[in-house]
């Protein structure tokens, strides 16, 4: 049997598989503004279904998702909420959720489960394609996806970068799968800043220790950042995953500010996976001022989540995986 | 005025006004395995609009009505728990949502009511079909058509059966529904095996009393099973209702393992309205094991009601009511 | 570059801007009857996308959105209750939430917030049309567009009116925007029955003290209605917005019973912009019995809020700006 075309996890992805990807989301992105385009994109997978599946709410992925869906007419039916609200309350496990809806044919499930393993767990039980939309602190992949997407088309490569991550790193799956990816680019550099709580997990130190070429640096004061940020071309910010476990950042110090972009080069480029945690101003990750810097370009990022969407679906609904060759 | 195809009841269905559904449903099962049909289906009903008004969530009716819908190329709005969030808990009557949803000229009301009588209510009210997807501890009449469907497929024929239904009797509304149907069929036998507590309520005895040819047992021990099931041809395992104020079953004796499933004969089918409640696996009702059981066919059964809600809607949306013929 | 056809606030709009929508509504509404107008429609907007975001839930609300979108084959994306459960939880601002739907590339953002100047802060943001549908306390345009409406199809005219309102003068937004659109009517009068706590604010006092031929009476106690009502022409009655902060009516004499509806003229209408409260029967400001009176329309114009959705939803689409000339 062929193989079902799941995306679970950043691993699959490499600079060579996810090229041709890039380059469908750029022209999707283009095609979006002609209403020509569009009209007949909404007729492209006319009688196909999907099922998103949320137990834990996510209103930017799931709404993302969602237009991707109507953006090629596809019919959906979402659960925004699982957890709290369906059978899942009523103690239906996962499994059988998905055996379940599994029955109902639908060409693609797009999971967003509370606990590591949720979409390798569905992945395992079903033939229908399973799309990874973040599980717990485990992997959240489409959103590594469209993070190289941005990295790729802003810097023109995914290789021979000098990458700060800052804020969670331990939690925070965002790192997880874009370091994942980002180790698969030659001589790329690593610049970890946290507090000790919430620094990188072992095993992606396991994971950067093993590739040749990939170095990396752990950092706990954010005074670092004066001597990293000038040598930095992506500067990727997380907030904590205060609902995931994690402790909030104690001190104001690791928290982008004009004065702290302003350390960066200007070819860099600053992003977060969203969202800036912003309900006190004076406590966000990211100040309010910075998003009108000119090295800001998450808002950038978050928008071409719509279109690597479409470009993985598509390819998804052709019935081509997306897998890493095994070396 | 012609009749308003609404659905109910299960006292409107009869083994003779099932059939052309059941076989509508095959083809469409078949029918929904190739490209061509489903994007043909997808434009069959272009223009029309459902609602899904669902007080309290369900999260696989719910999909598969959605499902089923998409399928159709009906446009739907769905709300997943109006109890809780929208204007009911601001002190809207059930009546007072219907006549305003009745203004919006919807081709179909889908509605879960958290009361024993709120379909029947809402199709007083307004000539828009209406689909009873379950009232409180009342009825869920397509779940009981999709069961005698799964029967019917299973065994060839809705008489001369036996069946068992064993768990929450009293407040279960697929066990009352599903006796409603198969209480036409000449020559059933049933067993009801619950505690004391949770026995078959009175009205479904009168029911079962007052047809000749229909014979039933009750037995309050699970130890019974020993000697009914070797001559059981269906046998019906609910959940306890907790959510609709049953008293949990104390014990684990009502509750199916290899072992009890072994006791079936080659030709019996073991089937679940689910969810099965798999939080406590050892106090599950199903154990985990049975899901591969050869008699097991509940999730077949769950799957079959996306092509009977299809089917049904098709015949709805046609103005083709469904009503058992006075006798 | 053009105005962007954002609808904010009912200032936008005058007697002589909305009757061509009127009439559109209308004829929206006689298209709807017949199924080959319904399936034209269906695919008049294919390819376009809404993002219905609704920091609070409301039912009715949401639900024509929905169907006024699907009525137009805009495909859609629905956050029914954004507040509690979406990033908003997680301190993500609305503009910060705005920004990144805008990078979506919708043609549609519908936005409920919950607090005054949500729409006008989003429309600020993004040249995306935003349709304000509530903004706490402040606005509901949609609704008073459909009230004027109402208001028009069953007395010929906005103009030389008598207009009682009653119930929550304070916080009701529905009160504020359609007072605004009737004093743009020549010689409108205007009764306003509340408790002092509930009186009309002090900025739609000012509005309509600047009006010349506008002219309006405050009332404190329900005995006014029996002078009153006999000279009304649209009897429009509120809820308390309790969930808006305001107290309720601890009387029940602010109250319409039938003996109250029969004090109207037989040419007057009674209005209400739903949901009534029905919680508790003896307490609804409008009893149950008066449903059915000769002087409701509130079904009427609750059902008129579909065509009219429609009819604004299709001139944003076209770019076509709804906007009250400059004096």
């Amino acid at each position: 049997m062929a193989e079902v075309p799941h995306i679970i996890t950043a691993v699959q992805f490499t600079p060579v598989n996810m090229e041709p990807i890039f380059f469908r989301a750029r022209e999707l992105r283009a095609l979006d503004q002609d209403p020509k385009s569009r009209k007949e994109h909404a007729g492209r997978f006319l009688g196909k279904r999907a099922v998103n599946l949320f137990y834990a709410e996510s209103t930017r992925t799931r709404t993302s998702f969602e237009l991707a869906e109507v953006a090629w007419g596809i019919g959906y039916s979402s659960t925004a909420n699982a957890r709290q609200f369906s059978s899942a309350a009523k103690g239906e496990t996962l499994a059988h959720t998905i055996e379940i809806v599994n029955q109902y044919n639908p060409d693609l499930i797009v999971l967003r489960y509370d606990r590591v393993g949720g979409a390798a767990e569905a992945a395992s039980l079903v033939d229908v394609p399973i799309i990874n939309a973040g599980d717990g602190s485990g992997e959240h992949p489409t959103q590594a996806f469209l993070d190289a997407f941005t990295i790729q088309e802003q810097l023109g490569r995914l290789d021979k970068l000098q990458i700060t991550f800052m804020g969670d790193l331990r939690f925070g799956r965002t790192v997880r799968s874009l370091a994942h990816v980002l180790s698969k680019g030659k001589n790329n550099h690593f610049d970890f800043v946290s507090t000790e709580d919430l620094r990188l997990s072992e095993d992606i130190k396991e994971l950067l220790d093993a590739v040749p070429g990939i170095t990396y640096t752990e950092h706990f004061h954010a005074s670092a950042l004066t001597s990293i940020l000038p040598r930095t071309d992506i500067f990727y910010v997380t907030r904590t995953q205060t609902n995931l476990g994690a402790p909030k950042l104690q001190e104001n110090k690791f928290r982008v500010t004009s004065e702290v972009a302003n350390l960066l080069p200007s070819h860099a480029i600053l992003l977060h996976p969203m969202p800036i945690d912003r309900e006190d101003p004076l406590n966000s990750e990211i100040a309010l001022e910075v998003d009108r810097h000119p090295r800001s370009r998450y808002y950038r990022q978050a928008g071409n989540g719509l279109y690597i969407r479409m470009a993985l679906i598509e390819k998804i609904l052709e019935g081509e995986p997306i897998l890493a060759e095994v070396a």
